[in-house]
């Protein structure tokens, strides 16, 4: 495992628990030793040769580790765990790796915190794990992450890079961005109108508290998919505004109405 | 208790959970009788003199309600629980009503399912419960308001009409549009790319499965002050959608990263 954050460091307490023997790494020694001192995995040895490499790097480097990873360790499948798959894949392409050995995936999964300290070996369990091979991948490979997955408790789903970027624009980069801009009003409010706040606001700007190092990356990478969904938004935002400069109107309440009630059709 | 919905069943519950003979009447037959059957009061009699009236009927029949019951009923005193209290304030002083025996209320507790068979018992424990009295309301009638509160395990928060609705815009109503526009989002998108949600959409969206009939009264009532929230979130809205169609550059990346900063100032 190269990164030992939350994503890195949930995976090496949960291999580790099943008895596999996990070298943890990270350019930062001392995330490095936390993950390792949580039960994350080992430091690395010169004889290690790894079978599997796991790259759970911010999503600007991964492409680099990835290419690195597949130089160093000739007999390893390499995978990523980045939440954004084209740029990556459309950079390792560019790049002269040897792609066979490599699939990307992402495992829907995530925390609002962030680092080994938030690592957790139930992180997995339930969840969907995208595997995204390339034109490239061998079968041999793409079993291998397949099975990294169900081991983890997830459960496999084979998507293009491009669908899985179009979809968690959708179900992940849009509820961000959303969830970012809305307790951004809260900014400066009275003490006392906060103090009515009940579970309604906390659900709504919960994934707020994200890490914006992390974000600021996975928002510029898929930004042609996030572009699109938030003028779809600015469009209804701007019906709803209109509609409540009129709601003593039959006509006002009517659109007001219909933005609730597609709330209601797309939360079901 | 008139109005045997979420709220108005819920607080019957409660008060007869505590020995309190609670009447609960409703204008559907059916309504009534479900909260009956689940322990939420008793069928009202002609000989009843309640002590307190509870009116717990959507926003726009509220004030009509509380007149009608302030003067049926001279001996006792009126609250109401609806989510929004100027518009409410001002029907009201316009009415003959007696308001001396008048204490607005609104308990900061809620479900996204309506009815009484969502109604809990519980659902006020905790919960801050705003109390809005009127220039003219008796100092009798505010702290049998404010008992209510207590008797139900909530926290009574004396807070005037005008302080109120500027809060709720901020903490309820804000994140009702929010969550419904986001939902919306969702409207046709393919099953598979769902099925990639997480905890964090769901949370996001989760009070867009609120009631359209009700909230398109909240909305309306509060409009101006929802109307000045929703045009600061667009501009912040615009000027991320501006800074993602530039996302390759450094510019377009720190503003990015400044409303994903002020999400986590506002989150906290």
């Amino acid at each position: 495992i190269v990164g030992a954050g939350l994503l890195g460091t949930s995976i090496g307490l949960a291999l580790t628990k099943n008895g596999v023997d996990v070298i943890i790494t990270d350019e930062s020694k001392s995330a490095e030793n936390l993950a390792i001192s949580y039960g994350a995995g080992r430091e690395s040895l010169s004889s290690d040769l790894p079978m599997l490499v796991v790259v759970c790097v911010p999503p600007e480097a991964t492409s680099r580790i990835v290419v690195e990873e597949l130089k160093n360790n000739p007999q390893a499948i390499v995978t990523d765990v980045a939440s954004v798959k084209k740029q990556i894949l459309d950079s390792l392409t560019e790049s002269a790796a040897d792609l066979t050995r490599y699939v990307g995936s992402h495992p829907m999964a995530g925390r609002e915190r962030s680092g080994a300290i938030a690592g957790r070996a139930d992180l997995f369990i339930g969840r969907p794990w995208v595997i995204s091979p390339t034109t490239e991948s061998s079968v041999g490979a793409i079993t291998q992450v397949e099975n990294l997955a169900v081991e983890l408790g997830a459960a496999p789903v084979k998507v293009t890079a491009e669908d899985h970027d179009r979809a968690v624009a959708l179900v992940s980069h849009l509820p961000q961005a959303v969830a970012s801009l809305t307790a951004a009003q809260l900014i400066g409010a009275d003490h006392e109108d906060v103090s009515l706040a009940g579970q309604g606001i906390r659900d709504t700007i919960r994934i707020a508290a994200s890490d914006p190092d992390l974000w600021v990356q996975i928002l510029s990478a898929n930004s042609s998919e996030v572009v699109a969904l938030l003028e779809n938004l600015q469009e209804d935002l701007s019906k709803l505004v209109n509609a409540l400069h009129t709601a003593d109107s039959e006509a006002g309440k009517a659109v007001i109405r219909e933005v609730l009630t597609r709330g209601n059709l797309g939360s079901t």
